[in-house]
């Protein structure tokens, strides 16, 4: 199998390989690693230059409305994003907040009256701002944030107003020190009658850089990473802003001060505009996934230089990347990150083609996109911080100084798990659009049909008892097909018990928190078998319409590893509902060592199809890369006998 | 159950509770949260400041021999370490290294004449040192380090080199600014023949600070954590020094060049000199213990107070640590945590009673103490690692921030899993003194009950393949009795396979590196099954000596908790092998559910129970435990009804 990196990475690149080729041009120019011991107002006054200095290439206008001189391509824009990933990850956090975060409320919560006042002092960096939604005691549960904005017809003004310590706005990038102008989400109060969460622009600094009157800004100050970013935070103490201030494209209050609103259900509403906001996610989601990409970059070719014992017949060193153990911890890893790839692109993609302005709203393809959205998100960022970790370790004490990269790349994309969602929270929410579903399909059923489903769940759990099912499909577990039947298997199963489960709740007097409660771990799971099985389909339509013969095998023995990783992790559910045998359980650890050794020799070739610029990868790490010497040990004298085997 | 904090305290305290008190009020002194906007220089002489601090409390002194003014408590100073890891982490290991690695092996490789020059000034922290064995080229395989250190007979001097790059000295701590003195471990050279390994006393620096002539020194600057400490390199040209320099209780060298040592073989020598250092492993087992424990602190504390989504029932905000997937993230980790905790006491106490000046040596002994001082600080800081960054994520936003204290944790313990020996290389070193045991006691058996033991292999083979074997043994998965015989048969199970397919590599002609890598995987599952095992064995004999009812029920409760975890997170091997059948399986996740919820009102009483000072754990995380507030969220208007559970 002889494969051609170029060839890989145009696989890889997909769709907008052009945009990804600007950035990597573009990125020499910004490029810059930061000194890890600049102040944390050094660090920030830099990532600002940094940030304009990217403005100022026009790529960030390309995600807007063309109507304002925007390029509309809200997949490139995206997956330039996530490009950043490959350099400073302050300056990814702090675009997304300026261009995804506020920018993005102002676009999609806005309507013209807001485009045509700010929309092109955003896109080109003039005017920073804020997107003030997390507070201090409300960050997954936003929807009851405290934070309320009261209109006064009087004056045709809302007045902003934080009524107690736990509704201060909290780690709100841009906060602290650059933003003039936050989008703030609050209680909307009109007429005495409460109307949900809703959005206003309010200045938060004058043209000096000083607080408005009404405003406090504090400051989070230092972080576990990110420290180019200045999170702070924003209290209001009676905050005066005109009537137009309200982002108004769902919900509006006319002078008079009566509320209207084309979405009648307060908590759809607030969905609604919560979903508009999804490019937010999928962003952090790209992040996640260049920057593990970097970090196994790094963490491989180190693997491929660095040698570590002799082999006894020979005496020489062994590259420590052709021990099982260490290709066991990048590998499987590696495999996954190329399966996360694919799923990432075609999101992006899917989001590009329902967010276009101009293309067709359609409630159910966006409502699937936000699930898979949140979804990926979890599963995306957690593997990005176990990954970035296990490459660290494998780079021994090089992978612990600032100078090899590592560092940052771990301590930046940390916090990834719990901001833009927090990732059990966004599973729970997958997990509850799933039996919604779930519920929908059943109740469509016809009396008949409802009838069967119930003798087949119950055919289903006599199968499962008896042990028969894992005698009734053979198969074996490095075939696609079959891995696919794992993979569907296990994710109907657990929503079906889930939907059991979740049912009782309906009975009258029913404890609805200890049964959902009881029940978290399971809809966690259901979610993430879910996810699982989504990556695996969209890797696997990847693999099909590659026509490079060398890729697509290559790929495919990736995808095989991706699959076989996740059944080896979850390999007790498998056996535990009789979808495997314990036997062929076993072949699936076996398989995945023979595949980590099939897979060791194309493994520089996976990570330069990344295609990540060679520049940013450069460090003390991969110096011995030029020399490479054969490095023998001197042979101890007397070498004891090694008494590893001496049995019987 | 009421369980009093001071008992359990006092039962976690145990043999040294006299020294934690004596620390606890200490660290009072001591204290400090250093400013993460620091220079690394900054840092640095604050970290060295508070170092000179420790050493005026006489506490380093407590570890040395008592005949130059010691304490001759080795239990007591290891203990008193792992306290600092309550405090600052950089403090911690700058004293790890100046007393436990530098004065430690001047105390152990050394003899009178060196004992009577330094130890005074090591104690009192007036002679600063480096402990300098790794180099770039060798970590892990420590005995080809390149290092030379060649007898000069006319000159009665030894020439210490760095031949090639290589060789470097690296990662080396108090190396980059206050290390006066180094040892240095080197290939020893005299009379043309080279005899392993050695250590020697090399200035590296002036009265003025200045490096000593042949000696360069570099900086290995910015680190991931641990910034206070000054990490160098070290490369020798020809440096001279005096054949007194050799520490020399385990080979000398003669004026006339001859060498001279009571252990003949090379390799044993090296690893009997390794083995007397065998106290650094153990401290970094033990700071990783405290750093886990205080990470747990204030994730389960902030849990306890932190309200996110409401219960439907109520309207009431809910603790986010009564929510299953809350208790499933910290309480299995602090169960385990629990268990390190008394694993790593008892390893402390035998340390003690084998180390203790006057102490009897036993080779068996120093052996099973190696052993398990490499296993418990594998599993401890891998442990440590994944605790905190939960407890970062279980914190959401508010852990990311510097101010409240798992940043540091996180940052600066992360380097425990690859220092001291890279936790790979030690479950492997574990496996393979298991692996010779198990050899010997094969080998000593008589024919007929080698026979025996061949025909049990077979049965045991047969048992298992029927699936019989999870029948004949029944049980309660929360018994304690059938949770040791699970771990018991797991460690056994894995020992004798490992065994038979290392034997192959006996055979004439075997590939002998193929057959060892390919079963690379069994013997870290085999070696870490054995820790598990010796780490509940700890746990079980001190839920039996503890006196106070309260208290043995609960850590009974947390022991079973503990084995649990164990047992669900391996629970595919335990099916595989037919240990468990697939029902019962499933039982040991409803049990670990059932017991986070018994465990959940204690969870405050077992963090307290680590005994942390207060002001140590003082951070804004924490400050809602002053106000507790209600918070009842601003129901909607119009929630729609929940359609989680609409199914059929």
């Amino acid at each position: 199998m002889t494969v051609d990196r170029h060839a890989l990475q145009r696989v890889l690149d997909g769709r907008w390989a052009q945009v990804r080729n600007e950035i990597r041009a573009q990125m020499d120019e910004l490029a810059f690693n930061p000194d890890p011991d600049l102040t944390t107002e050094e660090y920030r006054a830099l990532t600002t230059e940094n940030l304009k200095l990217l403005a100022s290439t026009g790529r960030p206008r390309q995600g807007f409305d063309p109507a304002y001189g925007g390029g509309g391509d809200v997949g490139g824009v995206v997956t330039a994003f996530a490009m950043l990933g490959f350099g400073d990850l302050s300056l990814l956090v702090k675009a997304g907040v300026q261009w995804g975060l506020f920018g993005g409320a102002v676009q999609v919560l806005g309507t013209k009256h807001h485009h045509d006042a700010y929309l092109r002092q955003i896109m080109d960096g003039e005017l920073l701002g804020c997107f003030a939604m997390t507070e201090t005691g409300h960050g997954s549960d936003v929807q009851h944030l405290r934070t309320t904005a009261t209109y006064d017809p009087e004056t045709r003004e809302f007045v902003v107003h934080t009524p107690d310590p736990g509704a201060r706005k909290d780690y709100i990038g841009n906060a602290a020190r650059d933003g003039r102008m936050a989008v703030v989400f609050a209680q909307l109060v009109t007429q005495g009658r409460s109307h949900g969460v809703h959005a206003l622009l309010v200045p938060i600094r004058d043209e000096d850089g000083n607080p408005m009157p009404g405003v406090t800004i504090g400051d989070c100050g230092h972080k576990a990473g990110l420290n180019g970013v200045d999170n702070g935070r924003l209290t209001f103490d009676h905050v005066r802003v005109p009537r137009e201030a309200l982002l108004n494209r769902f919900g509006d209050v006319s002078e008079d001060g009566t509320y209207t609103s084309s979405i009648a259900n307060e908590t759809r509403r607030f969905f609604t505009m919560l979903g508009t906001l999804v490019r937010g996610r999928i962003s952090v989601a790209g992040g996640a996934c260049t920057a593990t990409q970097k970090a196994l970059a790094l963490a491989i070719r180190y693997g491929a230089i660095r040698r570590q014992f002799a082999d006894p017949a020979t005496g020489e060193e062994v590259v420590v990347l052709d021990y099982l153990v260490h290709q066991r911890k990048l590998l499987p890893a590696l495999a996954t990150t190329y399966a996360l790839h694919f799923a990432q692109a075609d999101l992006v993609s899917d989001m590009h083609d329902l967010q276009t302005p101009g293309a067709e709203g359609d409630e159910w393809r966006q409502r699937e996109l936000e699930t898979r959205a949140a979804g990926i998100k979890a599963v995306a960022t957690w593997h990005a911080t176990a990954t970035i970790q296990t490459c660290r370790e494998a780079c021994g004490g090089a992978g612990y100084l600032s100078a090899n990269l590592l560092p940052a790349l771990k301590a930046d994309t940390d916090v990834f798990t719990t901001f833009e969602g927090d990732n059990t929270v966004l599973l729970q929410l997958v997990a509850k659009t799933l039996l919604s579903d779930y519920g929908r399909r059943v109740a469509r059923l016809s009396p008949v049909g409802k009838a069967k489903f119930a003798a087949d769940l119950v055919a289903d759990a006599v199968v499962e008892r008896t042990g028969a099912r894992a005698l009734l499909r053979r198969g074996d577990v490095t075939d696609r097909e079959y891995q696919r039947w794992l993979l569907v298997e296990r994710e109907r199963h657990l929503l079906a018990n889930a939907a059991q489960r979740m049912r009782k709740a309906l009975a009258p007097g029913a404890d609805q928190f200890g049964i959902f409660n009881g029940a978290q771990d399971h809809l966690i799971a259901a979610a993430r078998a879910h996810v699982d099985r989504i990556v695996f389909d969209s890797f696997a339509a990847a693999v099909d319409r590659t026509t490079d013969a060398g890729v697509r095998d290559l790929l495919a023995e990736v995808l095989r590893l991706y699959a076989l990783t996740v059944i080896e992790n979850d390999r007790a559910f498998f056996i535990e509902h009789s979808y495997l045998t314990p036997g062929r359980a076993k072949t699936v650890t076996q398989a995945v060592n023979a595949l980590c050794g099939r897979l060791r020799p194309h493994a520089r070739t996976l990570v330069d199809g990344f295609g990540i610029p060679e520049r940013w990868l450069e460090c003390p790490l991969l110096e011995g890369e030029k020399e490479q010497p054969a490095a023998p040990p001197a042979p101890s004298q007397d070498d004891e006998p090694s008494d590893l085997a001496s049995v019987g």
